[in-house]
């Protein structure tokens, strides 16, 4: 097998680790598979760089920041192919720019372009371990670009995909994907499998384990992830394809966002196009828009609600406050969405009506519900939300 | 005038110093010149980098420490050029392939092949400051290499030749070349101006303010370099071609090496080419012979003496027992190799003479002498040496 794996900043976080990692990976290896190894920075090193770069300017040249904050997997990368030679493997450290991983110009979160896997290939041919520095890559102009957060993610799955590898790995601190945030629900599983797009949608909904753009990534090229945690040897969980699950669960997991705040807009001007000025005001500000719902109300006028992220509410106010929309603007903090996730909801019925039932028996207030194809939210009181969690996570026995 | 400034290690130690070397940088800009940097490590970064490679090897791979080593002037370019935006001046960092700089495939210590200025010229035609990290280069594999000790100074002057520069500025923490060292004769001056030739001599006899490599390039590209302090703004030590030297002093410096041992071999066997056996032995150990004297002795056997590096006098030791070239063999390390430099010499006799003088008024036996053009070297006793250093500076008028 071709294998790819992709060691997060805690895993490399100090010499020791680095060591251990070095195991695992010549274990590996020595199983008899090929193995390209992608390494974040020693955790404390990219921001401790930033930090220096903040000394100078508060908004340091985003060129400039991108050659400093490359070093950092530079030097994991060359570490560990060290100390895989020493245990007597061929190891061969490269540069984002040498694993021929191009971008485009978008300094600090960089888009991968494409990848030009010649000389990975003919190391792997030789029987070489490759070693790549995360994170970066180099623009068509021969600049160094790097991806911004969960980076190093994305250079693994795009290496993957470039080099058709059976599977990558993401090692981190965690053992995989649960059925819900364990400190909410002790009875939390770890997951076998998962599909790519409940992943994204447990990911967006505050699973932290992996970035949506890695995920996103590996849909598009069809790259078996795996997340595993690399301080034990546990098996981790499987993000592929709806077509390899071959038991699809009615729903996968729960999600809780406490990071939500909602918008209320009672009596909404009667002008044409004005809930188009609302949301076009908002997308200017780099406000992100989440559960929309609109309504008549009993008097013939317009109600609007919707969730915007907490820390961008009082950009919100502002831009809100300039157009005054609606005769009342309400704004509350004080709530968290919870959402349920699974392929299995598209062909059974009564998966929400489930959640409706469990929400009415525990007497918690819905305030708003959205739907997609493979996923129920549920906006409602803050104090709720674990609550709500637990009692969701028993009704679909997902603690099974 | 286009300028290129290096700045060594302790010049950019640490972020105020940074600070300090962007406000003499954005001064030389704001002067009207155009200017090129070539940066070091912060200071202690390249050895906390060797140092973690030493934690999983005591020889790691040379291809892979290149890329380790090679962060550090990344780190120290990028930080440079994000304060100088800061006060407003265009910067752009660049490490050393971008920069152009190409080099053989000898890892760790690579010698430039060629530099490929067309980027660093469009930089400057723009009006920007253009910050190298210095050290490293790229080899024609694409793979990062490393210039090895003295490596920054390299990378400036290899830069100053392919840019035409009119001059090449050194900074370190020394305001220049003195003629000898002040530690030894507190009335030691600095110079105005020196030649490639007598720097070579200064430098190879342990003046260790430029690396001879670079001093050799220096005169190949026919580059004026200047070594100054980059803490005060003294005007430093121009190292020219003599031509540009009009008044041609007779001695530039005293210099004192007191790394230094002599070997004596009494009776060599009476055997064709045992010379020749005793230093092919020596070279293939790497042991560098300087001063070599033979004479043939009252009895008709031969005496052969020798200067080896005192650091290297054990494996002269165990090389030299294993083809008893000798009757007796004596080692001593208590001697001092002291030299009078200057190209004054090549016009004026007298100057060894003088020298000859200074000692036997001193009562300092001479054990070994060797001249060349610009050169005259006496060993002997140690305990002699710094006493030695003060009379040839007096007796030639350094002092004046």
């Amino acid at each position: 097998m071709l294998i790819v794996q992709k060691y997060g900043g805690t895993s490399v976080a100090n010499l020791e680790c680095i060591e251990k990692v070095a195991k695992r990976v010549a274990k590996t290896k020595e199983d008899g598979n090929s193995v390209v190894v992608v390494v974040s920075a020693m955790s404390g090193e990219t921001n401790k760089l930033i930090e220096y770069a903040k000394h100078f300017s508060s908004s340091p040249k985003q060129r400039e920041m991108d050659l400093l904050l490359s070093s950092g997997e530079r030097v994991t990368s060359a570490l560990l192919a060290i100390a895989l030679t020493q245990m007597g493997h061929n190891a061969v450290a490269f540069s984002g720019r040498q694993a021929g991983i191009y971008t485009d110009e978008v300094h600090t979160k960089a888009h991968i372009a494409r990848i030009d896997a010649t000389r990975l290939e003919k190391e792997l041919k030789d029987g070489n371990i490759v070693v790549v520095a995360g994170f970066q890559g180099i623009t068509n102009f021969g600049d160094v670009s790097t991806l911004g957060r969960g980076g190093s993610d994305l250079s693994a799955v795009a290496i993957a995909g470039a080099l058709k590898a059976d599977i990558c790995e993401i090692y981190t601190d965690v053992d995989g994907v649960y059925t819900t945030d364990p400190r909410v629900e002790p009875k939390a599983r770890k997951l076998e499998m998962i599909s790519y797009d409940e992943m994204l949608e447990l990911a967006s909904l505050g699973a932290k384990i992996l970035q949506n753009r890695s995920v996103e990534l590996a849909k598009k090229l069809n790259i078996n992830l795996v997340t595993r945690n690399s301080f034990n040897e546990n098996p981790g969980t499987l993000i592929t394809k709806e077509e390899n699950i071959m038991e699809k669960p009615l729903v996968s997991g729960i999600a809780i966002d406490k990071n939500q705040a909602r918008v209320t807009l009672r009596g909404v001007t009667d002008k044409p196009g004005i809930a188009a000025e609302i949301f076009t005001t908002l997308a200017k500000e780099n406000v992100n828009v989440d559960m929309i719902i609109q309504n008549v109300g009993h008097d013939g006028t317009t109600n609007l609600g919707f969730t915007v992220p907490e820390n961008e509410l009082d950009i919100a106010k502002i831009a809100i406050g300039k157009i005054e929309p609606a005769n009342v603007v309400e704004y509350d903090s004080d709530i968290v969405k919870v959402s349920i996730v699974g392929v299995g909801m598209k062909s059974h019925s009564g998966v929400a009506s489930r959640a409706f039932q469990t929400m009415a028996k525990e007497g918690i207030n819905i305030e708003m519900i959205s739907t997609s194809e493979i996923k129920i939210s549920l906006v409602i009181n803050a104090k709720y939300g674990e609550l709500a969690v637990r009692a969701l996570h028993k009704a679909y026995e997902l603690d099974r």
